[in-house]
């Protein structure tokens, strides 16, 4: 067995126990009755440590340095090195206890944080939201002597490997600085015109499912591969050969599921689509979360809202409900799914004020973790950056700075990768209207085969045998680039109506 | 850390990876798309593995001594090291290369076997049968060396800890010779007197289920621990915390998803009853596979196919399904839950012909393991001991030799628990309505409390604390005896009217 092939082997246990927890984390959010949290906690945890064990064996380093001076390798055999010397890294840099201590800190704020939002209440947090920080920072520490980036860098690595503030800074200042004058002119813009109607429900739980499933299914979503569930929190589980999708419903509003499901479908897309060759090893995974965000967006924000989908979709939806009338127009729909407002929270915000949401995070966490903020300062700091960015003030924290888990859970450095997912989202998404003229037509008939075909060849397929900057510039010609971005913005919010 | 604790935390990982690997199961039998079986197999073989290493690591051997010499351990501590001996011995008794030859055998031949079955075909599956026996004797001799018991009392060891062929044969040998009569005169006194009547269908799954959930909360199933839901196969998985049983609905016969809701839900209440403060620990699982059956057998065959249940139950029934007339009085339902008949396929067996398929079984089993009967017999001999056990011969393999899937799939030695439990359940129960004049007429108004917390003190909260004969004789007040289950079927069958 050469150090390659034993390597190999080792990471191929690592990625089915990987699967393996997968599932458990699918099962706790969808089905697991409550009192099985405790067992499922021990089951979770224990893996875990056997995934680290495996990861941080005194003989992978030189197992990797073997492997990497064998000539007898392939590319993809060289890609897969590069990557699992990445994991490798990530995961020896830190030493167990800080990581252990840094994970429970983040549950036990967690915990407290689920009550203080309620309450509104930052300064109840705020120490346990302290501990959490000051130990992010020892783990950010720890990763950036061991990588060579900084603190913050070495955090967003993780989730987004390569990337720098450079880079980032370079793609949303510009943005950050047109947003403002844009979310004015949209507002203006939408105040002249009579406000869209909402569709009346009820939308019977049973039948949004099954449009959900029928829209799954012409997007190119495999149920022989894959499982639509429900749970509190929509998410993408589940394995590349077993995706598994959830939504929530509401009887009330049937767009918030229907959307969710897209964006979700499109996730699953790109997990379906990996390579099925190098299944379980690291270069056969997703290329980070903001190319795994592209391809949600690229499918919800771009195809699905676009005025070609609602074509197809509004005489549909009109079967399906038995509905008619001024509400149901797929002009109507249109200008429902492309409604802009000052908004507070960043789940329920459209895609024009969304980017600012998350700029007001990447610069306050990137200022925490450089300790160049005091988390007491974050509520005011918050609210002078939604003002600035989105030109509202939020009333509360529980509107404000307590609304996302991420920071209370230990989760500093995955902001940017939901802007940088819709920005890469909308240059692919350009590309690919050019590359291939039936994509667009193909939409406005619900015939997604066109569009996914381009998508298996130019995202899905590559996994992480490429960089993120190599697969957007093979695909698109350019290197990521925020106007594409801008122009898209300003074309379907500010265009010709 | 004491050699005691350095093994106890060795055998909560062991235990929490194996939990893991049970929901995977219960996942792929209920949920899991057909496209996810490749990689479910991964995930599965990956973690057998993972958990064959942590019990054969070299170190335990000297552990496990180690902790037996210390004197400062309980008792609860002494048996678990005790239970953690015995799967040591058998993790480490089989070579891992016969080992998973034999799975593998088990798994091709089980292929083989689903074609051979519908046409019918020994022949066809006799090769395969034969490599599966031939290494299951290697196994078993392996086994024998290492325990000090002869080849087929080291395989049924596995599943039923102790029991040895001799008291096997002293329980049904005798019961052996008075089925064949008792089954005659069940069957004489049966036709002297109309047939019960079948309920006309159809009865909505969603009904069926509505009713199952009822009956499994006043039988003490806790949803906040444990679920129902639907899989080909009827099993009760999960864990303690946890536990979810399975059934399968038949619109045009309700009574098939009922009975087995309540076998499945004995087998929870006894998972869920375990020692909490020994999760995950060997002394905390339960006493065997025979002692399991027990736990299911007493609740759906000794309580709730009493007298005394149905008269709770069929009002109940009538109104769910908003049906009435003849057959939906509690007599002709009792008279439907106790039919005879000489019937060929065993899992449809009633509670009389039952035991006579198992003690062909076990006899065949036993000669094939030992080597005093050829494979290529068994067609015959099976014939021959329906001849001689039930009076009927069936027409062909797939009613006869066919129709189970454990030896095909190297499953032998385990057949005797199914009817070492009904004898468990029989006795148990007879000494606790002894026990507690409270338990009859609890069951007859659908009060379980008083059976269930009998069961919780004298069986569910032992774990493996004891043996199972402790267990049998701390709470019968006697050894294991055939005579009290043979006198529970003279009396419901040949009993007064």
């Amino acid at each position: 067995m050469t150090d390659y092939q034993d390597i190999e082997k080792r990471f191929r246990r690592l990625g089915a126990l990987q699967e393996a927890a997968g599932l458990l984390q699918w099962d706790t959010a969808t089905l697991m009755p409550e009192g099985g949290a405790g067992a499922r906690a021990e089951q979770s945890a224990t893996l875990a440590l056997v995934c680290h064990e495996i990861l941080t064996d005194p003989a992978i380093g030189d197992l990797l340095d073997g492997a990497e001076r064998q000539n007898d390798l392939d590319a993809w055999q060289r890609a897969n090195l590069r990557e699992m010397r990445r994991s490798w890294l990530h995961a020896t840099a830190v030493p167990g206890d800080l990581v252990e201590a840094a994970s429970r800190a983040g549950s036990d704020c967690e915990q407290i944080w689920r009550r203080a939002r309620p309450a509104s209440d930052f300064a109840m947090v705020l120490p346990a939201l302290q501990r959490v920080l000051d130990l992010t920072r020892e783990v950010a520490a720890a990763k950036a002597a061991r990588l060579g980036k900084s603190p913050y860098e070495a955090l967003i690595d993780r989730y987004e490997p390569g990337i720098t503030t450079a880079e980032i800074d370079r793609l949303f200042d510009d943005l950050a600085a047109a947003l403002p004058g844009l979310i004015d002119q949209v507002l203006a813009r939408q105040a002249a015109v009579p406000a869209p109607l909402e569709p009346p429900g009820p939308f019977p739980i049973e039948k949004q499912r099954e449009i959900a499933t029928r829209l799954m299914a012409r997007l190119g979503f495999d149920f022989e591969h894959g499982r639509l569930d429900t749970s509190l929190h929509p998410f993408c589980g589940g394995t590349p050969d077993d995706v598994r999708i959830t939504t929530r419903y509401d009887e009330g509003n049937f767009r918030g599921a229907l959307m969710g499901v897209l964006h979700e479908t499109g996730h699953a897309l790109y997990e379906r689509g990996l390579p099925a060759a190098w299944r379980r090893q690291p270069v056969g995974e997703a290329r980070g979360m903001a190319m795994h965000e592209s391809q949600s967006l690229l499918i919800e924000m771009q195809a699905c809202r676009s005025r070609e989908f609602t074509h197809y979709l509004a005489p549909l939806l009109r079967d399906a409900f038995g509905a008619g009338g001024p509400a149901w127009s797929a002009d109507n729909l249109y200008r429902l799914n492309t409604r802009v407002a000052r908004s507070f929270i960043r789940v329920d915000a459209d895609e024009v004020t969304y980017p600012a949401h998350v700029i007001l995070r990447y610069r306050l966490e990137r200022a925490l973790v450089a300790g160049d903020l005091a988390l007491a300062d974050v509520p005011g700091a918050w609210n002078a950056g939604m003002k600035e960015l989105i030109g509202a003030v939020p009333p509360d924290d529980r509107m404000g700075c307590l609304q996302d888990i991420h920071w209370y859970d230990g989760l500093f450095g995955y902001f940017p990768t939901y802007t940088l997912g819709a920005m890469i989202a909308a240059q692919l998404f350009d590309a690919a209207k050019r590359a291939d003229a039936a994509i667009l037509p193909g939409i406005a008939t619900g015939d997604f085969a066109p569009l996914l075909a381009w998508l298996r060849e130019n995202v899905h397929g590559k996994g992480s045998f490429l960089t993120r900057g190599e697969i957007i510039e093979a695909a698109t010609g350019s290197k990521l680039d925020a106007d594409i971005y801008r122009r898209h913005l300003e074309t379907r919010y500010l265009g010709a109506a």
